[in-house]
């Protein structure tokens, strides 16, 4: 249910209704748009009176949220959802490029990267500290020390610092590193992880399963709104199919479907959604072109000699051509590509 | 295995080497390219012998297709194949558009849409005269009649006709009318009606079906070039996933790894692949990106009366808007699409 | 639609039916029960009026089919369907087993497999002479003299012969030696091929495509039932998903779900479902134990040799286990696997 | 790395093996056979020197597992584990039958649905505290006072209990109070809780996630089994496809392939593979039939008013014909279905 105030109300008749909702067992979620202000109510409705809202001062009316997600919907936030990141816009005109090495394998290895990405225009460097991996005998990532290395060249390159969290009880820790926390595909419906990111403040990138619908992405997203923290980034990163040339099927007709029920930002994965390096460049194209809010890249030096993901790296100088094909269809597309913070 | 003839080897020459490769047992398809021709040679190749044709005047060198596809693949053909129809030129750097109703209903539905189409920027009409349908009960299509209408719409509005064939045994009547003859996705393994299409001289339009990997389309395409029909266009529209938000996943990964793969041009069906007309030009615009050298794409005056695909039609309205957008994503991509001729 | 006779309706009313309902211009299918006749309606049934049944005759009621398909559904005929090929009924409580090689191969491989298969407890004799093959380059089948070959089998053996059919217009010449007709998976939606064997008398196993659904697979039964053929046997042979270990995923839910759903036979093929002969014998026991009315399974006498589905076949020793194994378990389910007729 | 110790070493002799493992830094896993002893050594084996181990006293010889899955693969443990839960032994000869309700959502729901499923012959109660829910609003089941009701009924009816575990701080909880402890196919690549679950000493149920390949089923339960828990039990319970006449697509396929590549017990779960009641029994019976060790069911007095998974769960009189059923399937297959333990 939304309670949409009047356009002129005043703070004090929000906190009413927001007081008044917690009283009858529910959550209120303040939402402030431009023109007006709405509360989502979730949770235990079943004790809400819809009566005694509308004759509330500055209420004007009550409408019901169709879709099974309630504060993920469009219909509880018509805006874009748009938020900083280090002095970056995510979801509105800009385009955001996150790339980096699939897992941080050492200081010098990371470092490279991120002065290559850097210099061929990327605006967050992501890098994989805690690797989840199909084999207990694979390499599980660096850990507390990649990190360390991951905060290293934060301040060296001045680049906020995505990676993957992957149990509950680490996302205090990560949170104290990254910009972003990272949900991979395989935890999409890891509630318990869930529930952890929804109770901090820190945006989180949050990859549809391989085998989840975009129904039960927007729905995970609702865990994490519904904990309270609204900065939501939504990642197609390509399903799993019978077809065997690529790793996995790139979903796009999720981009301009989940841009058209959420409001949150919608972010595209072409190296995982391909498998290969020679199809990313392309398919990060028709990302932008299909709508997306941005595009998360691998980007490897040496892609022959990387721990994970090597098949789907892009060497620096390829990247660098991504970008500008990027910029050249945002620009198509009424966007930009801003230029890298110094 | 194809035989490389040199730069200035003459008629003659090759000519000797078709004979020999016939004598042999096997199907010779000469391909004559800018700098070179080559000779594939396909089908009983087990009684070829190398070193005779290395003998041969004019030969340079003989290699082998690692590929199952031989003549489809780029390692026979590296030069992209192009062809006219009408006046306009598929696999080049222009972008086509083709348009029209899922089915033909009435002179006055294709007429009205034709109109509509042409004067959005269209390049080719497309109608189903004969419809494939999960049941007997459905509308089937208007069989001849829809023929004659899409013949009259051609001359009106001076537009390439494509309409689907569905029977070996329809294919001469149908190319009677057609332009391009389209193969359903539902019958991209019809072996029978694949032997009957590489027979003519027509242009295909081979759409991958809604099961098939993109290893198969190109098999598929190989038995009608086997034929000797050399003009086959191959067609993305969506393969059957778990997803329910759309009718289908496009798999837009399929246009740069085809193109990679095969010299045959590639054109994308956003239509049938999202089944929602309010994701089809945001499709279409990703294809282009992906680039395909094409779309198709079904546009109804009233969709909501359609007898058949109507909520994956566009309005003319709508559709005109596609053309505009669709047009700002080739010129990003150094493309254009040309002006319908009158 | 359909129109529920009395039971003790005569013959001259229920001609007087079917006589109206065909001068309403809709097709009359008469179902003859144990206990009464039902005539099914089907077609253009917009100009039929129930009033006008009511009063006539020998009609008891009239009631809707509410599934897409009709003839092919258990509302309209409750009974199972049962026919006879050979001696052998199919569909009712006895199962039936057909086994032999993917392809004809030769005169003495088939006739060797024949023997084997008998003397194993085989009842139907499986032998594909046109083959459908992903690449043009395949063996396509031994043609008209695989036929031959297949008639001698049936001679020497006193087994009934089933085998392929892929274009329409063999149809007829292969009835002249196939006691029961193929319907491949990849042709599940050649409508065209449907149609054609809707119109002859002899029985049809009609695969499951591969990624087909079982709505659509009872809706291609229906086109070869409304055509006027009512010998239809179901086949799941397996579907297509992501799966590697396995050629395809044998959806056995589709046993109960087709057996509840229609009156029709079904029968599975656990030799594609696997396309591993080391689990074709448990599966085979799997089907039946989920209500199969029998099984197809591939069988040759040297595996290593064959020029198609070699990995997914089984030896004459190891088929004879299954069908042991298979006896057993269909004495569990209160239901026999008949002798061979000598 | 195996290390196959000869069949009269000493306890001293493999001592020292194992020692030697640990001091080169790989694990040593001695799994004691009937005819002799083998030591499976995971993890960092690069520093590991076959020839010191060659000479050792009590080797016999050194072989190499090709599987990605180690102590999971048949090849390092070639008898089928078994293990007891109260008084049953599960990947035996014997049949185990689990049942009970999807969640508990009551005192009197429970024991009711208990008293019913013991009766009717099955031998461990199911139920769920904690549920895995993909909205944020639904029920998310009973919690810690779920988990009493189930002790509770473990007493009154002497049945062993097995519950779900969703995150790896509650693995100690749950493990109080459940015999098994279930990991979900939602969770069956959280790395975190399979680890936690692979350092205690309590049987796990791991479900197969509705995207993953068999391949990583065996590498998630490599994940537990190097963790130095054995216990562990596979379950196929449907993937995920485009069929819509039920929820998922059993693959049991997946039921010999396992028992083939793997040691470990099989169990099918026929309510979540087909999503409805009416094919629950013949599924069962299938599953039985392609070699399971057991089975898992949902029951619910009244599944018309189940709190989640109602379209699935049988009766308790249907159950009790389910358990009839298999019983004879069970016999066809010289297995056993126990009586339950009073």
């Amino acid at each position: 249910m939304i309670i949409v105030m009047k356009p002129n109300s005043t703070a004090a008749e929000i906190g009413a209704v927001i007081a008044s909702v917690q009283k009858m067992g529910a959550s209120p979620h303040p939402i402030y748009g431009e023109e007006r202000t709405v509360v989502a109510v979730v949770g235990e409705t079943r004790r809400i009176s819809p009566q005694a809202f509308m004759k509330m001062p500055g209420v004007e009316r009550l409408t019901t949220i169709s879709a099974p997600f309630k504060l993920a919907s469009r219909e509880s936030h018509p805006d874009d959802t748009v938020f900083q990141v280090g002095g970056y816009r995510i979801g509105g005109p800009e385009i955001i490029i996150m790339a980096g090495p699939c897992s941080v394998e050492s200081r010098s290895q990371l470092l490279e990267t991120a002065h290559a990405v850097k210099e061929a225009g990327a605006h967050i460097l992501r890098g994989g500290a805690f690797k989840p991996r199909s084999s207990p005998y694979s390499f599980q990532g660096l850990g507390l020390k990649g990190l360390e290395i991951l905060a290293e060249a934060r301040e060296t390159y001045n680049m906020p610092i995505i990676t993957e969290v992957m149990t509950p009880d680490a996302v205090a820790m990560i949170a104290e590193y990254a910009d972003i926390l990272q949900i991979g595909a395989r935890n999409m419906q890891n509630f318990g992880l869930l529930h952890a990111v929804g109770r901090i403040q820190r945006p989180v990138l949050l990859k549809r399963g391989m085998m989840n619908s975009m129904e039960e992405l927007l729905m995970s997203a609702e865990y994490i709104l519904s904990g309270g923290n609204y900065q939501v980034m939504l990642c197609e990163r390509g399903i799993r199919t019978f077809e065997k040339y690529t790793r996995n099927t790139f979903d796009l007709n999720a981009v301009p479907i989940l841009k058209q029920l959420s409001h949150l930002p919608v972010i595209a994965d072409p190296s995982h959604a391909t498998g290969r390096w020679d199809a990313v460049t392309p398919m990060a194209r028709a990302a932008i072109a299909a709508g997306a809010d941005g595009v998360i890249v691998e980007v490897h030096p040496r892609p022959e000699e990387a721990l994970s993901d090597g098949p789907q790296s892009l060497k620096p100088e390829r990247f660098a051509e991504l970008v500008r094909q990027v910029k050249r269809i945002a620009q198509a597309m009424d966007r930009t590509v801003p230029e890298p913070i110094e």
